[in-house]
């Protein structure tokens, strides 16, 4: 193996249970010389393409322009195109950086520069969970009918079959579909991908109090198969766009004790078991949770 | 991370420029409970959909029950299937091997046992190139009209475009079709990749002597998109499949003195430079050859 190694890490996110969520693979540069040799992106994107993940990250030192509390730069690539932000990979490189002997100068707080802006990435006192605060949305309120057409062409539904259609793009051109309930999200099949072009949606139904065995109040599956993911595993902004959304509506299934707060299961149609754990705390803020586990720890040739 | 870990291996094969080839996810199991613990291939085939590679391996100890001369058992998975031979994991999985410390019972020569059987792989004797021995055609000739006709109808092609189809079926199941040139290749787009089901085809056209500069007399580029591989980066099953086609029908771009020689490229339109030596020998056997790079070297959490 080449001398010219960075450390490297494919971390499972969303999942308590290795290899049943989602993976990013996360490079991590040190050394601002390299940092900036591959500033232009181009060969992190390549290597994006490579790894064939919905997503890889690139963590990079904060630059002297950075706000004195961000923690460290995050590039976020699909096998496509670069994002300004998604939420699993802000959650499995945080998690790589930790493991890395990242130490936040903030206690119990890592602050994360991506495109989006800063993110805040909270530590749960056991260590375990880790939570985004969800960004803004960038473009909200329903979609039309003459929007969503290519995504049921794509699913091959009726349009009847859709109860609520909206934008929720915080990075990621996100379109939630609202169908009936978590069983007709389940029978969804995508018969004809390319009907969609570069569209990026996602549906989402209600589960009955009790039914879900996790307590999940909704089933979600993602979909982006113009930038070469098919269906995602599990889709951190997607959620992160869900509690936005939810903030001023509050369906039954996402309020609890008058608060915003709900559990998200996705990724089963592809046999994983993606728990999302989104909640509105004291600030306002909403907050979108899961567990990470650091499935490989190595190093990588220079990408 | 856990301290159930597995040597861990991600190796590019195909190239000579690190990610410009066909990533190949190697696992390698030295404990022979472990092996018998996994056997069962679940937890290989949900971590080979979880690497989302199109291929992912796991290097297992011969048992008592192998032939003396066997270096290693392969098991390669793609994200919907257990294969019983693949061309591009193989060459990357021995290289892991290699890498690992792995001596060869004959010098130079690493025997492999995979569900097709024994598959001999050569070392260079500068130890950069390996090469394997063209597996036998489980399935060979011409493929019908109405064999061929849900892939072009995945790439909109009419069935005169097509100057010959022949099955060359060596483990996965490919059919390919000859176009007329190497551009015609690089032209098709898979426009409807559902039209084809679980069909796998590939495409080849020749280069006129002189004009490729690295010396390739055919562009090739393979699909699977019924196996969750729209299109393969490199293909060494399907060049191997071309050389037991070609041994008979002898076409002139795959011939050079006399001999079955001839260089592939593959991978042109994901910006990879793929590239297969293939060439007869004087025992007759025909081999497959290409360069193989680590790129990840670490540990895995047992899958």
């Amino acid at each position: 193996m080449s001398t010219s190694t960075l450390p490297f890490y494919q971390v499972d996110v969303f999942s308590s249970e290795p290899y049943k969520g989602n993976p990013v693979a996360v490079t991590i540069i040190e050394d601002e010389s390299i940092a900036e040799r591959l500033q232009d992106g181009d060969h992190m994107a390549r290597f994006a393409r490579w790894t064939n993940l919905s997503e890889t990250t690139f963590i990079l030192p904060p630059t002297k322009q950075d706000e004195p509390e961000v923690d460290y730069t995050l590039r976020i690539f699909t096998p496509g195109m670069e994002l300004p932000f998604a939420g699993h990979p802000t959650l499995g490189s945080c998690r790589a950086w930790l493991e890395h002997g990242g130490k936040p100068k903030q206690a119990g707080v890592v602050v994360q520069k991506c495109g989006l802006g800063l993110i805040y990435i909270r530590i749960s006192e056991d260590g375990q969970l880790l939570s985004f605060s969800t960004p803004p949305l960038r473009k909200s309120g329903p979609a039309s009918l003459q929007e969503i057409t290519p995504f049921l062409k794509a699913m091959d539904l009726p349009a009847e079959d859709v109860l609520e259609a909206e934008w929720i793009v915080n990075g990621p051109e996100w379109c939630a579909l609202r169908l009936r309930d978590a069983k007709a999200v389940l029978n969804v099949n995508v018969s004809d991908p390319s009907a969609a072009g570069k569209g990026m949606w996602g549906i989402l139904g209600s589960y009955k109090p009790g039914q879900h065995p996790d307590g999940a109040t909704l089933e979600v599956r993602t979909f982006a198969p113009g930038d070469g993911i098919l269906e995602d595993p599990v889709t951190g902004s997607f959620s992160a766009g869900l509690g936005e959304w939810f903030r001023n509506t509050k369906p039954a299934e996402a309020v609890k004790d008058d608060r915003l707060s709900f559990i998200v299961a996705q990724g089963t149609c592809l046999d994983r078991s993606g728990r999302l754990y989104i909640k509105q705390e004291d600030d306002g803020k909403i907050w979108v949770g899961g567990r990470t586990l650091v499935c490989i720890k190595g190093n990588v040739v220079l990408p």
